[in-house]
Parts: C-alpha cells; sequence; structure tokens
C-alpha cells in the first residue's frame, strides 16, 4: 500500500488493569470508517502502544481489523527489543494490518547504525511493509534525511512519518527529504497544529490526533488542500487554534482522553503513570469542544 | 537501610533471546563481594533492566542475592506502567533486595504531578525502600530539587541517585538538594568521570558503572576521599582519564561489555537494538585497560 492522505489515530481505551476496552475501541474504529479517513493509525503514541502487552495490543487489533472494514490499518509496532518489535511485526501481518508503524523506542540512547540494524532486521524478517515513525518527543531519537535515505532503501520500508515542523521550515524539510527517498516513497507528518502547511507544501500524508475522535476535521481540511484551496485549509487550521493550544499545553493524548470521555465513547484513563486531565482542564475542553462544534 | 559509600553497578549478561546468563552474573557479583563494595546495583541501566522481563529479572536478582553474601543489593525497579514498577518492587522485597531504584521511565513526557504520584505508590504498596533514580539521559525525566524534596517526604523514599554533575556545580547542587531533604535521605551520584568532586564536596554514595567490573577502582578512590587526601583522590581520577574519554564517546554501558569479554568474565553483546562496539573501538578498550592494568 502507499500511505497517503489522512492516517486517523485513535487512543486505545484500557482498563487500570490494562486490559484493552474493545467495544470502546469499535465504537472509535467505527467513526473512522464512517467518515471515510484513508487509514487508522492503530496503537500510534496516541493509542500507548508501549504500554500495553503483545497480547493486549493482538487483541486490539483483530477488533479494530474487523470493526475498520475496507479501511487500512497501519499499527504500532514498535518495542524497546529488536525481538519483540519483530513479534509485533510478525503478529500485525499476520493479523492482516497493511502496514506496521516503527518507532526508535529507546531506553540507552540509540546510534543512526543501531535504528538501522534495527529497522532492517524488523521489516526483512517480518515482511510487514514499515512506516519509519520519527518521534523524537517520545523516543529521543532523532532521524537525520541521511538516515532516513539509508532505510527508504531497505526492501519493505515504504514511509516515514515526521514530526511536526516550524511553518516556515516545513518546506525546506520535505525537500530535503525527497531528495534523499526514491520515487513513490510516502512522506508524511505528525502534529496536528503544524500539518495543514505541510500538506499545502506537498506532503503526502497527514498522521493526525485530531481526526483520530474527530475525523471530519481532518477530512475537510486534506480536501481544501486537494482542491487547490489553501486558504480554505488554512481559515479551517485556524478555526481550531482553541484546541491545538490546548494540544500545546497538556499533549494532545491526554486532551483526546478527556474529549473521549466527554462525548460518553469511553469512560477510559490514560495508563498510570500519566494522569487524567484535573477538573479545571476537562472544564475549559469540554468549553472548547462545544464552541467548536466538534462531535 | 542507609546508601552511603560505593554501590557498584555490574552489567546483566545475557543471551540474544533475552534470558540472563546466570553463572556468567554470578562470576560479576562475586567480584563485588570480594572487593567488599557497600552495595551492589542490580538491574541498572547498566544492567540493561528494561530490556529484561518480569522473570528474568526475578531470577538474577536470586542469583545476585545468593552470590553477594552480606553485600545488600539495591536493585532497579523501573518500568514504564505503574502496576508493573510496583509489582518489581514487590518482587524485589520478597526476594530480600535492601532497596530498588526507581526511574521515572517514560514514553509520553510525564508531569512532576505524574512523577510524585508514581513514586509515591510504588513505595506506599510495596515497602519496599526506594532510592530516586535521576537519569535524564535515559527516561528524559529531569527531577527538579522541589519534587526530590516533595518525594524524600514519602516514607520509603530513602535516597536519590542524581545524575553526574560539571565539577564546578556540584557542591551547589548537593547544597541545594540538601537544604530540601530531611536529615539522614541520602545523596549521591552518578556519572562515573564526575564523581570524585561530588564526593570531595560531601556525597553520600557513588552509583558507580566502572566499580561495576573494576570494584578495586571505586574502592581507593573511596577511600583516599574518606582519608581527607582529596589529592590522591584526584589523581586516581586523572589516571582513568582515558577510560572516562571512552564512556563518553561509546557510553560507559558499551565499554563495559566490551571489557566483560575482554576480561573473560562472559561471552555477552548488550541486548538489541544495542549493538556491541566494533573492532577498532574495542582493540583501544583492550589497550586503555591494559595501559591501566585494570582486571
Amino acid at each position: 500500500m502507499r500511505l497517503t492522505g489522512l492516517s486517523a489515530f485513535p487512543i486505545t481505551p484500557s482498563g487500570a488493569d490494562g486490559r484493552v476496552d474493545l467495544p470502546a475501541l469499535r465504537r472509535l474504529v467505527a467513526r473512522l470508517r464512517e467518515a471515510e479517513v484513508d487509514s487508522i493509525g492503530l496503537l500510534g503514541s496516541t493509542g500507548s502502544y508501549p504500554y500495553l502487552t503483545r497480547d493486549e495490543r493482538r487483541r486490539a487489533l483483530d477488533a479494530a481489523l474487523d470493526e475498520a472494514g475496507r479501511v487500512p490499518i497501519v499499527v504500532g509496532v514498535g518495542a524497546l527489543r529488536t525481538d519483540e518489535a519483530l513479534r509485533l511485526a510478525q503478529d500485525a501481518r499476520a493479523a492482516g494490518a497493511a502496514a506496521g508503524l516503527l518507532a526508535a523506542v529507546s531506553y540507552t540512547p540509540l546510534t543512526d547504525d543501531e535504528v538501522f540494524a534495527h529497522f532492517s532486521e524488523v521489516a526483512r524478517e517480518s515482511g510487514l511493509p514499515l512506516c519509519i515513525y520519527d518521534n523524537p518527543a517520545t523516543t529521543h531519537f532523532r532521524f537525520s534525511p541521511d538516515l532516513v535515505g539509508r532505510l527508504s532503501r531497505v526492501p519493505g520500508i515504504v514511509a516515514v512519518k515526521s514530526p511536526g515542523q516550524e511553518s516556515q521550515a516545513v518546506a525546506g524539510h520535505l525537500a530535503d527529504l525527497r531528495a534523499v527517498v526514491p520515487e513513490g516513497f510516502s512522506l508524511g507528518y505528525s502534529g496536528d497544529w503544524t500539518v495543514t502547511e505541510a500538506l499545502i507544501a506537498g506532503a503526502d500524508a497527514w498522521y493526525s490526533v485530531v481526526a483520530g475522535l474527530f475525523p471530519q476535521v481532518g477530512v475537510a481540511i486534506l480536501r481544501a488542500v486537494r482542491a487547490g484551496d489553501a486558504d480554505e485549509a488554512r481559515r479551517l487550521d485556524a478555526r481550531l487554534d482553541p484546541l491545538w493550544a490546548l494540544f500545546r499545553e497538556h499533549s494532545s493524548l491526554r486532551v483526546m482522553y478527556a474529549c473521549a470521555n466527554l462525548l460518553d465513547l469511553c469512560h477510559a484513563a490514560p495508563p498510570r503513570p500519566i494522569l487524567p486531565l484535573g477538573e479545571a482542564a476537562t472544564r475549559r475542553i469540554a468549553e472548547v469542544i462545544r464552541a467548536l462544534d466538534l462531535r
């Protein structure tokens, strides 16, 4: 598959015991199927993949695949150990995921050669198409364009999900990557409040947290960009500024948990040690989703 | 127990399958017992704790406790999830560890309140005395003196292991912490090449990677400091500069694996994705340990 368009990343509702709440997950996935997103990013960082066991990750994937219908699922297969990441990628392929999202999860800081070997082995041994998940805010590893270039030539590595860029930097970032990857390699971005500019600059994919719960928001912006109407895309994006401010203040993950609970789609807290947001923040979130008519 | 003096942190030799090589671990622990270090820091970052399963961590602890004789063991109980860290602390207490070393392991960046709740719960529910493990290089969480002060008042939290400080900053760092913790709370440091100055400035404990394999080096420096001979301590420390340079270049963990293999104490590689050092680096390490007469 070629990863393009809107990839929507839902939270993974789970209990304090780490068991995934499958009915709640299905409700979230059904919203994404109905909105016709281009793919579902299951068990991303917002889906708290590193906090879940292999068994729970498999249960979540099976349920989501069943619910997603024809919408392809890209699933997080990152793990601290290479052998564990490989097992997760093999599970994902066996279950029927379209691709895996592999982050350079680390404790001991890793070198470029270590990350190259890790990714190459998972790609080669699993046969699962992989998207490089570059998320220095959580992994503390930073992919240079050079390393992305090397990895883009490994069979089975088909895409990169880069962290959000400042608006004045995104065209240059995209050009730097485009110069080192083969034709057809997909370049996408996360960091919702920065992605509209990346899409206008020609990015292939938007890996979106907000669309994991409010897919219409992402669909509308992407449609405007595809129609060549950058002004309309920017207007839709600017309208969401109050939400982006909450994302930056509390992290998109914590805000999305609060939103999903407020919408009664689940009653879940993020995995401890992450705490649910307090009353004051939750009240502000409720006001913002009401004002923006998010539902 | 009060954590003071030299705490020696060995590697945890294990196979590619993640099984701990118990005979090799016993050989490493026996060296530490014979050198009469003040405590053994099992399953620290150098002991690659986050890469090992709960079962393997328990196997390693049982064997080390058996081999350590009367030398107390401080054992890493850090984990990404609060419930998992608690289970590890309960295991450690049941097995007979003297204390637990708890790091703020994170993927989603954590707030101070989240870390406070995490540590408080593990201390309260396990009954295991805990040392706060402040290691921003691996966890990317930084403990402020204010947070250390709050945690030092939680029953069962008895010590902090701070990261290495620049020599001109260490006395101030120590004074800042001393001002916020109760009498008897132990203040210790890691970052071997910086610790001599911390000890001279009055730190209570040295959490040492080098002493995990070459305990005499640490014993000698600590003895000089305790005898009030700062000049001799600095001379012994400066003599190790070639080793410190290797630590800074390749990380102390990777260098210690190479050393343990060169000494024929084990034949182990760090857990993948971490790779063993290449031939050129290993040759330099062999030269340095020969020149310094480390054995």
